[in-house]
């Protein structure tokens, strides 16, 4: 039996299981999976159903979150976890997040197939509430399991049910009360890795085409959340020379920082910037009056915590430009900021090395989005992920996976643990000698 | 009795036809004369006043503005007609509007004092409803008295009163039935002059340092009052290459035309351009979401046909431009025109000769506003227009006018009226032999 087979032959479980949960969660169009709701709650028991027929070991934590585990030959050796969230957005598609826990299962039924017994545990973990949008917290499952929730997180309401988040998880089992006192079930230092399969929430792999993609890092931001320019409301005839017009202002910050943008992809540094939210104010704007006032939103991201602290000191630069040659001021308000999440090298080489042995192209991707490994490497844990190929973006019941490219994606999955698991990376568990 | 003498004895008519007007108008902060309604009523009632006073013929047309007619050698002859608007937006200043009937009625005593009998009759015409603030319709007395209100506008609502335009007329005296039927007041043909002073609405005589301007034009203008970009709506990680979006696109379209503006003033070619409202749609934007619309209005005005229709077109290469390279569709929805109003060179050129001998400094200059002086020369009748300096622009109580200023612009209107009215210009009312 080698390897090519053993995935082959969980094709079947992998469509019976996407099906499922698309079932599951159908809440055309697309499919709604509320987390510590009856949506998530479904494909955390599908899930569990096909993880006890593998003979996997059930575990939940106090943020209700699913471990199934494979023992490996030495308990006591650092265990590996391979996971992903089974929530989604309103009206998501099927495969934000359960592909990342589907390909773990596989993974799992693969290896058994195989007859290959790893050196340390392999846990499965389904993950609860990654989706920012109902709690407007992001990654409370694996936060809630590493003991890193925010201060308050509990108390916030879901955006539907007007209920808390501590409500929410004692319905689905858990146990609001050890959160609160910061108990974690997972010990960072007692984890070998954290590998999470995840699709491409962007068209490069679409525009590349290639099926799957190394992550090289998730990025790391500064926000400001709310900002505002202030100029002056003047009349429609005022010249040029006289304006401060806070809405030419925010054109010309947007057209700054897009050419920064332009210059480091120039350089091949990724990076994103985005003005989310801009308007001038509804109570003063019209169609004869010079803008006073211009209110924005801007996000900067960078897989690089230098590349973003040099964006923050061009950012200050071009808003002071601004200021100057056209009398405005801005007033950034909050900025917030989130730690860029490092892939580990030792990881993002093996499945390179992975990749290139089983002869799957694959494409070097700084994460677009943010995901539960983000959460995984602030804690310490050496985290690596794989993106797989996925047509029309995500969060949209219209995203569209190719299960061939997702099957590569988890017979490398497959490939990586029976190396890293192996106390003898060479031995007979390689699967050319298989 | 030479000019300058009789144009200063008139100072303190002026004062305390400005402090009486104040007074009537006196809605803290500011002066509020309220169209068809008892502040602009006041203003029309104290004005009056006066020209009774100075013996002058009074008249009212069926949209209630006010002719005070000063009647010169020849009742056939074409008259001469000085006027401006006494209502005025909410607590505005005193002296946007007023300011051009007091110069009317100060330089008709001016004559008086130095014996003049002008060639023709010279009438002073107090407006009725030109700021478009309360009716959203402009220029509604001087266009009624041209037999030129456009459809409707008799049926339009006052935005705080609720009641119709022709109400509010009929209220005030007025006639809506002989307005409706486009019956005139004013027949063009038989109209030598419409002279407006007015202040200014910038600040380009304060930069300037000098008292009194020649208007050289009134911008015409083509307007997108309601425009949208269309780009499509994506997650915030997307690489700027696959982005569409809308935002971005309004950005260098505002950007685009700031540096268009930049190109005309550098040619010495008077324009302006105003992006009024902008904004991302707020049921759809977000701090982590690129959007995919952006609305906005548009202004452009320039005081010359041929400019305005090659600024059109550049406007519409610069949207083609944007739409290739961003992948995005304007709509711009109405576009609605209004034309130039061209100054009589005659009237300009004798305002500057007058300037010259009275020792006035001016500066030519291009309206920023519109004024009703628009509407006379959309119906064909020779206008010309004095500016005189303002701080603080207009539409708002701080505006702040010198009477030194206004004496000046005064003396040049006065001078004007004895040179174009006499059949004589060379004759005995030549200030320098009078």
């Amino acid at each position: 039996m080698d390897l090519d087979t053993a995935v082959a032959d969980q094709r079947e479980l992998v469509t019976t299981l996407f099906d499922q949960l698309r079932r599951d969660g159908l809440d055309e169009p697309g499919v709604t999976r509320d987390p510590y709701g009856s949506g998530e709650q479904r494909a955390h028991d599908t899930v569990t159903a096909i993880a006890q027929r593998l003979g996997l070991r059930i575990e939940h934590d106090a943020a209700a979150n699913l471990y199934m585990t494979l023992p490996g030959r030495d308990p006591t050796a650092k265990r590996v976890i391979v996971g992903s969230h089974l929530d989604s957005v309103p009206h998501g598609g099927n495969f934000d997040g359960a592909a990342g826990v589907v390909a773990g299962l596989a993974a799992v039924a693969a290896l058994q197939r195989l007859g290959v017994t790893l050196a340390c545990d392999l846990t499965v973990m389904g993950i609860r509430a990654e989706e920012s949008i109902w709690f407007q917290v992001s990654y409370i499952g694996s936060r809630g399991a590493l003991g890193m929730l925010p201060d308050g997180a509990l108390d916030v309401r879901r955006i539907d049910t007007g209920r808390t988040l501590a409500d929410h998880i004692a319905d689905c089992g858990g146990d609001p009360g050890a959160l609160r006192a910061g108990r974690r079930f997972l010990e960072p230092a007692q984890l070998q890795a954290y590998i999470e399969l995840h699709i491409e929430q962007a068209p490069s792999l679409v525009a590349a085409g290639r099926p799957i993609a190394i992550c090289t890092g998730i990025p790391g931001n500064f926000r400001y959340p709310d900002a505002r320019i202030e100029g002056s409301h003047d009349h429609v005839g005022l010249p040029r020379r006289f304006r401060r017009d806070a809405a030419m202002a925010g054109a010309e910050f947007a057209m700054a920082l897009d050419g920064l943008w332009q210059e480091y992809d120039a350089k091949g540094v990724p990076m994103a910037c985005t003005i989310g939210r801009s308007h001038t104010d509804a109570a003063s704007h019209g169609l004869t009056i010079v803008p006073g006032a211009f209110n924005f939103s801007l996000d900067v991201r960078a897989y690089d915590e230098a590349v973003l602290a040099a964006l923050d000191r061009r950012v200050d630069a071009i808003i002071g430009g601004i200021e100057q040659r056209r009398g405005v001021r801005f007033h950034c308000g909050t900025k917030a900021r989130a730690a860029v999440g490092q892939v580990d090298q030792t990881i993002k080489l093996a499945l390179e090395n992975g990749a290139a042995r089983l002869g799957i192209p694959v494409l070097q991707l700084g994460s677009p989005a943010s995901h539960d490994a983000a959460a995984f490497a602030a804690a310490g844990v050496p985290i690596g992920m794989i993106f797989i190929r996925n047509e029309n973006g995500s969060h949209n019941p219209h995203e569209a996976m190719e299960i061939d490219d997702f099957m590569a994606g988890m017979s490398l999955l497959t490939w990586y643990l029976m190396q890293q698991s192996s106390t003898h990376p060479q031995s007979s568990t390689h699967p050319q000698s298989s």
